[in-house]
């Protein structure tokens, strides 16, 4: 018991079972973990998690579905949708910084994917739609005269939310920086940057 | 040889080796490369790899170091050293994306390993050291009247590096943008911001 020491619900769902996966993956990496040290860090026998899924890259494509669809919901949300693109991208970056801090082993494994398998080439397709999305934005912004011209719209974008996954290599739920105070910090570095006015 | 296509040497320096060892490390992870599978992808017999080095920990300190000499390096350049606060932390920016650039691989490595060996909690140490010699340069620039000071000299510094290290996510050397194009906008994101004025 000592090394599974994280809490073990007497009955696994698949959400319980995901967490501790996840958490594998991440500590590991996702190639490195075999179907056995998922069955010893659940305390499940390998039949007990097929009975759940089909294998590791079904879990693996459970767990980054869930980090796409927490990300792709913040585009459909009025914030995102209603008024001028600069305020838009401003919801967006905020939201994404909630959604990374909520959700956020899901969307460090998300972050990490390589592209080895099919279910992580999904997840990289899923990110090139995001991005696009952004890109779209901060070039509707361009247009309505909020964003500096003379920069490539899809470059900003990469930088500007490169800054957002960079969240995810540190953040820490209960650190020093509240997710508040992050996406915060963040919105005015990329709106206005770090310079003394 | 289908998929060792990648240049041979006929003869291995532990340069030539190395490269191909990133490689294979940044493929698949470094937790799920074996000695046998850096056997395959260089060509090399096991007890060959063995007389350059004393295994895969070594290998990855070595790659490791790489990189972080290359960007420890940056910081002692004269405009790393002298001057405002602000045009050295400019000059920091602009030379980390050149470190990035050319030592692609290796930075790619650093940003990833997770702390699970010797060789890679000391890459997170030096990481750390590069930070902290950082946000001292942002605490500086503050003092000094260029960078505003309602915000975390630590949580800046983090953001802006962390923009600059997702470059290594998806920068092409004969891609879309050239390195100076992304290092001139990094430099305007990070000082103004992507407002237009």
């Amino acid at each position: 018991m000592a090394d599974t020491a994280r809490a073990r619900p007497a009955r696994y769902t698949l959400e319980d079972l995901l967490d501790v996966v996840v958490h594998e993956f991440n500590t590991r990496g996702y190639d490195a973990t075999s179907m056995e040290d998922l069955a010893r860090a659940t305390g499940l026998t390998k039949s007990s998690i097929y009975h759940h899924v089909t294998g590791k890259e079904e879990l693996l494509r459970l767990a980054v579905s869930r980090a796409c669809d927490a990300l792709f919901a913040v585009l459909d949300e009025p914030g995102s949708v209603d008024g001028y693109a600069s305020d838009r991208l401003e919801h967006v970056l905020r939201r994404s910084v909630d959604v990374l801090a909520a959700e956020l082993p899901y969307v460090t494994l998300l972050l990490r994917v390589r592209g080895n398998t099919a279910a992580e080439r999904w997840a990289l397709g899923r990110r090139k739609e995001f991005d696009a999305a952004l890109t779209e934005l901060v070039r509707l912004a361009m247009e309505e005269g909020d964003v500096r011209v003379d920069l490539d719209p899809a470059l900003i974008t990469r930088l500007v939310f490169g800054m957002v996954n960079s969240v995810a290599e540190w953040f820490k739920p209960r650190g020093r920086n509240p997710v508040q105070e992050v996406a915060d910090t963040l919105v005015v570095l990329a709106f206005d940057g770090m310079h003394r006015r």
